[in-house]
Parts: structure tokens; sequence; C-alpha cells
């Protein structure tokens, strides 16, 4: 680690980087290598002696560049977005710069406190209830992907029930969720050692544009507390991945309340959009959560991995989660006058990834971040008034941010042959190469996702792709 | 994101980083601040309104920087060293760069491909067994962290036993390890929900320099089996956190496969030693293992995080943690062509990390790395002699790698006194400044950790670290 080749090598590799997005728009969205394809090109063993950086970088760019899937094209309307930003970047060379490791308060002091002021700056934005901020027994964290948020919290959840029940009783333990429940939840569940038969999985349909009915939560806790079992934990959603469902928080949260069960909140995508007054409804209800989480590096501008979790009981994170062998002790921590991030999350060590959302936030400003995110909502209503107007298309479940589930329609009611041709047309309009979408299935339709939140995509990226599945389609329909 | 900015406020950002890195001596190696003391300089929200570039630098130098401990700084020697470089570090910007997100192989074919492949490279320097090589069905990973590497194996490992014995069987499955066996593994067993008692903490002393007993081991085995229980993991070390012990795998390995037991072998510190041919030895008998585990992010030039994971049955960590959601199913997923990273560990999102280990080993080569591990465990050997020489002190258990264990030897036989002593010590030496060491306890002794592996460790370090302790040992012994 030398200084100088650090700075020579640095100012390369950030040109090399520049020079990236200045041709991003060159590239296929969605990569169009075959399986394998990197094998044959690389060598069998890792080289003796050193190599030169320009070696590399060309390898880079003729080995690793057609493997690449451009998330940060602005043609990049799959899944849902995962933000890069200058901003983002400087915080992410910051923090591999200075190579901390802060899993103990004493192991960085300003790794800890940084994180903690960012999150309450950020609960602030949210307006989220005081209990979730640091001051009191709550506080927020930075998690890497919401998948660990959400298995900490059921971890969190899970022994807290069984310290009162007995941890004999795990496999009476029930966790609820809506059909439109990221997979994550699942997984977290099968991690925990939930018996899948204790995981109810609650239907939703397009009466409800995909959110959980209360009525369905409130029936099935009933049933199941009068065969003995023990409800504790729902998974609710602001903003699916699927359809962008937001779940009822205000109404879900007094069933939950009435029976003890924690509450958590997924809205991983749609958490940052509630930074704008007008998007705030959509956490109403948030008061009766015991966790909440959103992730920065979808539609935040802060690169991955930004997972941010807030819990209004912290105590409950670290009796779950804490060790305290010897070779970590140290005064700060055995007095209890500081938070050691350690005990709040599944590994022990962690990046300084609070200057990252740190620098989000003040080198582009709350006003900024909001119009932001209205910018992809505009946007995201223009695409879905081009899908009404023609025809051949239909939008399915209303849009309420960025994201529109559209396909193209059935002709003699014949759904199976729909989905087919849906299929078909995301096949064609992702191996073009000019843009990528993903697709989902909302009650047995195939549907195409447009979800919008690239950092570079603009009206034209967007007038673009609709010309390119409306040409598809054409090609498809009429052949 | 746009790419004269990024070039702009990138080429500044390396500059800055650069300069702290010529200055890096100048700061005390632990943070000398209070508790809270950066709540007090940062505003209570977020500004409304973009800030420049240098204001945000400048607060990071009068405000972050006093709250960081210095674990790239020469005289850094507590816990493990936590690697930074020019090639990570290269790796790490262009990996935020490019930011993508590689959950599934067709989320940028690259990210996967390249990591299988480095994996492979990396499984080859140390002469791993053929079957952690990714042609078969085995393969490397990265992971996030050694606690990650545990957690995914203890679950696919519980999840196949559970699969033959029925999942009712939880409360008998019983776990092994040493008493020196790093705290995430008690962690891990505790998200998992194995219960406590059933988690074996195998004693061990000096007499075997605190590696695990085979007979110990294979007298709790049998006594479980007698009681009806089930052993199904041992937790197997190589280079322990508190000494460096090494548990013998060749024995242990004969006893758990004769008992069908997951043979998980962490070498998170130590591993990387294991690819100098003279130091390969302390892995003989991995070829019994299921899984193995070293930390590139500690000891080998790759920058934080970056924890690599073999396994030689990748389908029994698959069929633990996978997910199949529509919205994320493909054809070359659907059609089994290609590995999905996603399915070998907790979150679903996943950073290209392979860039930087990639980086390393190329701008690096083999040969220079080799010699960057001997030339730490010269300097560890330097040291150790220094302690020998020195009959106010003594080293507790021999070095074998780059760690030093040690401390002010008892007077009249008082072994509290004596602890209190080296608490002092260690409290004196860390509030200088000068250097961080950290401490454990082997035997009930509190013993000093001299732990060498910082990039930018000279010899000159060493002495001078050495220096510090005795002035500050003397000043004590004769108060």
């Amino acid at each position: 680690m030398d200084s100088e080749q650090l700075r020579d090598y640095g100012h390369r590799m950030v040109d090399f980087i520049a020079d990236y997005y200045k041709t991003i728009e060159n590239f296929p969205v969605l990569s169009q290598v075959q399986p394998g394809y990197l094998h044959n090109l690389l060598p069998e063993s890792a080289p003796d002696h050193p190599e030169t950086l320009e070696h590399v970088l060309d390898d880079v760019k003729t080995k690793i560049f057609p493997g690449l899937t451009h998330w940060q094209s602005p043609s990049f309307f799959a899944y849902y977005p995962s933000n890069s930003s200058v901003a983002g970047f400087l915080g992410e060379m910051l923090s591999a710069g200075l190579g901390i490791v802060g899993f103990s308060w004493i192991t960085s002091p300003a790794a800890t406190e940084l994180e903690m002021i960012v999150l309450d700056w950020l609960a602030k934005l949210l307006n989220l209830p005081e209990q979730f901020l640091s001051k009191g027994n709550g506080g927020g964290v930075i998690q890497g992907s919401a998948s660990e948020a959400v298995l900490v919290v059921l971890i969190a959840a899970r022994d807290k029930v069984l310290r009162s029940v007995g941890k004999k009783e795990l496999e009476k333990l029930v966790v609820y969720s809506s059909d439109q429940t990221h997979s994550a939840f699942q997984k977290a569940c099968q991690i925990a050692g939930i018996h899948p038969e204790n995981c109810r999985v609650l239907k939703t349909d397009s009466s409800t544009d995909y959110a959980l009915r209360p009525e369905f939560l409130q029936e099935a806790v009933s049933k199941d507390l009068e065969a003995g079992l023990i409800p504790f934990f729902l998974c609710a959603n602001v903003g699916t991945t699927s359809s962008t469902a937001v779940d009822p928080l205000a109404a879900l949260g007094k069933i939950t309340k009435s029976n003890e069960m924690w509450l958590h909140v997924d809205a991983a995508y749609a958490g940052s959009a509630c930074i704008c007054p007008e998007y705030r409804q959509y956490i109403d209800g948030v008061e009766n959560a015991d966790s909440f989480n959103m992730n920065a590096h979808k539609w935040f501008l802060t690169n991955f991995d930004c997972s941010l979790l807030w819990v209004k009981d912290k105590d409950s994170l670290t009796q779950a989660l804490s060790t305290n062998p010897e070779f970590l002790k140290n005064k700060a921590s055995q007095a209890n006058l500081v938070v050691d991030y350690k005990d709040w999350q599944v590994p022990l060590g962690r990046r300084f990834r609070s200057l990252k959302l740190w620098m989000v936030l003040r080198l582009y400003g709350a006003k900024t971040l909001k119009n932001y995110i209205r910018n992809h909502i505009k946007l995201a209503k223009d695409f879905e008034q081009l899908v009404s107007q023609d025809p051949n298309f239909e939008v399915i479940t209303p849009r309420i941010f960025s994201l529109v589930c559209f396909r193209i329609v059935p002709t003699e009611n014949d759904e199976k042959k729909c989905n087919n041709r849906n299929r078909q047309l995301l096949e064609a309009v992702n191996s073009s190469g000019k843009l990528f979408m993903s697709h989902t299935a909302l009650s047995g339709k195939i549907v195409l996702r447009c979800a919008i939140g690239a950092p570079l995509t603009e009206e034209k990226h967007v007038k673009e792709a609709w010309k390119v599945i409306q040409e598809k389609a054409s090609y498809l329909i009429h052949k």
C-alpha cells in the first residue's frame, strides 16, 4: 500500500470508470453471453508474477464487459433499480480507502456514531415515530440487504417469544405474510428454523391491488390460536417486488398489537419515496410496527449495499445476536456506554457504510432527493399512459410509485396463449440489447415489469423502450 | 451520475485517500475520543440543499478522523489485520463504479463466472482437494465474513440431517467445537436454532497449545450417541483467534467421517499462510472436511469484505438456501445451466467482490503474496525473540504464524495481580496512541496479542512497539 502508487493507479481507475459511464449506452443492457463464456478466456491458475494494470484493464474491457448486465444503464428497467451515484461512489471509495472494520464502537467510534446519526437523519426525513430514533431504546442500523434485515428481526422476535414460552415451543411458532411478500422472508424462516407448515402465506388478488386483507390475517391468527399455536410475526409490505402493493399497516398493526406479534415493515423499494410528503401516507400506521426497512441502495442514490433497518426495541436484537468473547472485550462496551453494531447483525465485521449515505445526503440534499424520486414517478406515469393508449396492451394493477406492470392483452380469452406471448415479448425485448425488463406473475398472468429508477434514465429512454416493446409486440401479434 | 463530475470528484477523492496514507503514522492508532463525541459535531438533521465536496472532506478530516481507529496503520497489531492494498482498493472502486448486482448468473454473468474461476485459482494455490473445485459438485463462493460462512454451512448440514431424520428432531442435533472456537460459531448456532445445551464446547489447554484433542471429541460424540442425540457438526480451527491454535484435522476428520458429521474448517486468518508450501501442513487432513473458509480480507491484501468459502457438496447449500420466486426466474437458471450464488448465501443481492481478489492475484502474483506472508511471519519471530529475551515477560503458547501471545510474568505466583498488571499494560500501551494491541485469556491468564499483518508494518514498527511496551511495563513494575 504505497500512497504514490495508490494515487497513480487510482487516477487511472477513476478515468476508466468515468469513460465507462460515457459509453454505457453502447452496451447491450442485458448481457448476451452464453453460460461458461469466461472459462476459456482466463488462465487455469493465478499468475506467479505481477501483471500490469493496463493488462488487467484491457481484460476488464474485452472479457468482463461482455458479461455485464448494465444495472446503471439508463435503459435498465428490470427488478428494482440499484442506484449508483457520484456521492455514493465517493463514499464507497473513502470507505475502501480508510479500510477500517467497525464491529465494536472502539474499533472506530466514528463509524458507529456516524451510522447512528445518519440513520436518525433519515428517520426524520421519513417522519418515523420517535421510538425508532437512537436516543431511546430504538435506533437504526445498516444491514447488507433486506434479506438480512428481515432475518435479524425474525430471530429477535423468535427469541423474545421463546424466552417467555420456553424454547421447546419453537415448533408452535407461526409467521404470517401475504403471497406477495419477497422470497427473502421465506428464506429467513428457513434459516431461523420456523417450520414450513407454520408459515401462513395469505392470498391476495386484484380486488385489493394485491394488498393483504386485515380480515384474512385476523382469521388466520384466530385459527392458529384455537389450534394452540403461537402467532408471533407478520412481515408486511410497502411496495411489493411484483407490483408495489401496499399492505394497510394501520389495520394490520391493530391485529399484531392485540396479539403481541412483531410487525416488520418491508419497504425495501418504496421506502425512498416516503421522504416526499405526498407519498408518506403509504407508511401511515408504521407507529405500530416493531421494525421498518428500506434499501438506500435501491432508489436513493446510495451504492449497494446499504439496507436501512430501524427497530423500536434494540434490546430484543442484541439479546438474540450478542456474543461477548474475551478477545473483543473493552472498557466502553463493558461499561455499556456505547452501541456495538456487531450485536445488531449476522456478521461480526462491517464496512464503514454510513459514509456513502452521509455523502449522498450532504452532496445532494433532501430537496434534490425528493425531486429525484418525483421525476422517476413522473416518467413511470408517462409510461403507464403510453401503455394505456395502445389497445394491444393493458396495465395490470394501478401504478403507485415508479413501477408499471403491463402485458399484451389476451386474444380469444386464451390466458395460456397470452402468457406465452408475453414471455416471448420479454425474450424479444431483452435480447434486442436495447433495454432490460423483468417479469412477474399476478393472479396467474405473466406480466412485464417496467421499473423506472436508474439514475441516468430520462424521458427519451422511456419512450425508446416503449417503441422497442411496440415493435416486438407488433411482430409477435401479426406473425 | 454525470461522468465528468465523477471524473473530477473521483480524482479529488483519490488524492484525499493517498494523502491519508502519507500521513497515517501521525494519528493515534486507537481512537482516543469519548463515547458520543460526534453527536455535537454534526447537525440534527440532513441538509435540504447540496453542500460542497470541500465542506464534506473538511468534515471527514476534522470530525471523522479523530474517531477512527487506524486499521491500516503500520502500528496496528490488534485482533487480526484487515488488509487494504492498492489492488484491493482498485477492485473495490471498479466494483462500486460498475454498480452491478450479481445475485443470479443472468444479472451479470461475469460476476458469477469470475468468482468461480478466482476461487478455483485460490483453491489450487492452497492445494485444496479437487472436490472443492467448481467443475464437480463443489465450488467456492465469496461470503461477507467468516460468520456468514459458518452460518450457511451449519444451515446446510442441519437441513441435510433433518431431511433424513425428520425435522422434529432439531432438538436432538448436537454440534462440537473447542473452547477456542470463534464466537461466530456460537452465534451461528443461536441463529440456526441449535439448542444451547446441545453445543459441546470441548476444553483445551496448554498441553496441546490449545488445539482440540481428538479423544475428547470421540468421547463426547459417543456419549451423545448413547443418549440418543444426533452429532452432526464439528467446527474445527486452523489458527484460532486467541492464539492461532491448529486443531489436528486428520484425526478429527476420521471421527466426523465415521459418524457422518459435517466437518467445517475455520482458517479465517491462517488460511492465507497455507499458500506457502512450508505452511501447507497446517491444513493437512482438509481432505476429510466438507467446507473450508479463509478470509482474503484479513491477511491476503484484499479489502474487506471478502471471505472465501469452499464446499464439496454445493447441493446441500442450495437445498437449504434456495428460493425461486417468479420474478427471478430466467431461462439459464431454469435450465440448470448456471450457478446462482444467491442460493449459496443469506442475502439476495451481492456486490462484484471477485474483482478485487482477481486484481490482487494479478497485480501482485502468487510469489509476491507468499513473500508477503513470510515477511510478516519473520517479523513475528523477531518480536517473539525480543519478548523471550526480557525476563519481565513471557511468551504464552508457541508462535506458529504471525501472532505472538505474551504477558508480563507474575510475581509471587499471584495470577490475579498479574492479570491486572497486564490489563494495565494494555491500557497504557493503547492510550499512548503509538500502537494498538488487543488481548485474550488463555487458561485464565490475561495475555497481550501482537498480531502482525498490516500491509505497511516494517521491522522498525515492531521494534518501536516493543520499546513502548517495555517502557510502560517498566513503569508498572517499578511504581
